[in-house]
């Protein structure tokens, strides 16, 4: 395991700004263009998009005691902040093009755990082939880390908004829901982006975003005024873990599934097969956007019908 | 005086993450534009950059207890956060675009603080014409403050880069330099925007940066390898405060000058006279570039010619 704070390591107190961005740029490797493509002027200068490209801005943090703990492998919490970022692109349809860091330390941060935090980071970033153009640290008393992440993505494709759906649609997710924490997916996910990309080429797809904090919220976000969804409580992919499913309640409140929850115009039976074809994340149909009666927003359908409002809250950062 | 973390004032924790975000979308007017264009969807959909124009990419970020104090007014604070990123986009010769901002706060933090600093960023966004198109926040223990912010500056000038001095070149700097932490200078600065713009258009200008760490530490980013930089004492543009003059050894090293510190083939004398005639800072020849000798990299030369080693350093953030 790695202890990230122990003044008796190697700690970045121990070096200058200089050496800490040489040492990160060995780690980052090819990854990071040469100046002034990459870190080393006073901006990078981005690689102009393609042409008729839409561009993608997106930002995501990552703080010790938050979004990890301390006690979490510094590469899975380093991937963590690089996938995030990516499962925002994925959700508009685009694709991850580059990305600006700033990270904030104290001094007795070992530079063991900092390297391997740049490992995760580095190793999901080359995996999709996102350039880290530039960066920025500061330091801070205490025992803190986070880093925070810009991420421009392109696409030629229209962009998949939230907006745009209406009664009627049918409720759909990929993948899994629920025991997000528990089982570590908040951390080793991979970002749906060819499933993104290929739900913005099918016109069918009315809206889309990413679960991050859990469907009780973000499908609010989709939801056309006057609307609620219900969603069948049979159709829910829940999450196994160790021989048991993930609970109805968690799968829709716990946050970071890191899916894309979308909707869509009639049967996605057609994209289901396409996504199968492809070895993609599945695709569920979990439900449909039927106009607000009197069970509020979200309303559970047992297997034979019945309804019930269902009143839990997703996660906030805040609350 | 605004007191940035007393629990029994309105603070962050009393309010959800929208309650927060429409607060400050409130403050924030038509600088943050409607979704997706701006805040409210997955990603922000940037506006295509001007065809033929250079992106550029930055980020900075202020923490309170590092780069302001808690007792500095939240207006200024935030002012600091847009400018000093809108400085390294000056410093390449292009003009400011667009921001995304991330923010982290203990929930302890007062409501009227918040809305200080962003009304501070908010009118120096406006000022230079940046629209704000995403954010992100997040809370942590303890009395915490920062925000981070990445900007995008487009050019369609060539860019300016801190590589392309040659030994012999004029070293050159806009304004007055030192006491910036007494003044309040760090603070309150314009970002050379227009001179930046100017120094790209000629083309004799060939290198420049931004004065964030102090001369001692930014000129070594010009310097060509095996070069040194000889500065005139009697040319330096010393700071006044309070009837006295900056001293030698602090407008070399104290940082956080935002000026732009740049290198010219031949004399800038006709650029000087362009800079006067628009009103701009002033230039101010300092020195030049020679071979390295036994001085080091950093000579001062007095008024008859002696050379002395300037072995002060400027300002680092981990030091």
């Amino acid at each position: 395991m790695s202890e990230p704070f122990d003044s008796k390591l190697p700690h970045v107190g121990q070096l200058s700004e200089k050496e800490i961005i040489g040492r990160l740029k060995n780690i980052f490797g090819d990854l990071m263009p040469p100046s002034p493509f990459g870190p080393g002027d006073d901006c990078a200068i981005i690689d102009n998009p393609p042409p008729n490209s839409k561009l993608y801005a997106t930002s995501d943090s990552v703080i010790m005691g938050v979004h990890f703990s301390p006690e979490t492998s510094p590469e899975r919490s380093g991937a963590k902040l690089l996938n995030r970022n990516a499962s925002d692109i994925a959700s508009m349809g685009g694709r991850p093009y580059c990305a600006i860091t700033s990270a904030v330390f104290s001094k007795n941060l070992s530079l063991n755990w900092l390297d391997g935090f740049c490992k995760g980071l580095s190793d999901s970033a080359s995996k999709l082939g996102v350039k880290i153009v530039g960066g920025d640290c500061a330091s801070v008393k205490g025992d803190y880390f986070s880093m925070h992440l810009t991420m421009l993505g392109v696409s030629t494709l229209r962009p998949l908004l939230r907006t745009g759906a209406s009664i009627g649609d049918k409720i759909c997710v990929t993948g899994s829901l629920g025991l997000s924490f528990e089982t570590g997916h908040h951390l080793d996910f991979s970002p749906r982006l060819r499933e993104g990309e290929l739900l913005a080429i099918d016109e069918n797809v009315s809206a889309c975003t990413d679960l991050s904090d859990g469907i009780a919220s973000d499908i609010l976000n989709l939801l056309p005024e006057s609307a609620a969804a219900i969603l069948d409580e049979a159709s829910l992919p829940l999450r196994k873990f160790s021989g048991k499913l993930a609970k109805i309640e968690n799968a829709l409140t716990d946050g970071e599934d890191y899916e894309l929850l979308f909707t869509y115009k009639g049967n996605p039976l057609r994209l289901s097969e396409l996504f199968k074809s492809e070895g993609l994340a599945p695709i569920s149909v979990i439900g449909e956007i039927s106009p607000k009666g009197n069970f509020g927003s979200i309303i559970l359908r047992d297997g034979v019908g019945n309804l019930k409002a269902f009143r839990g809250r997703g996660y906030s950062q805040l609350a």
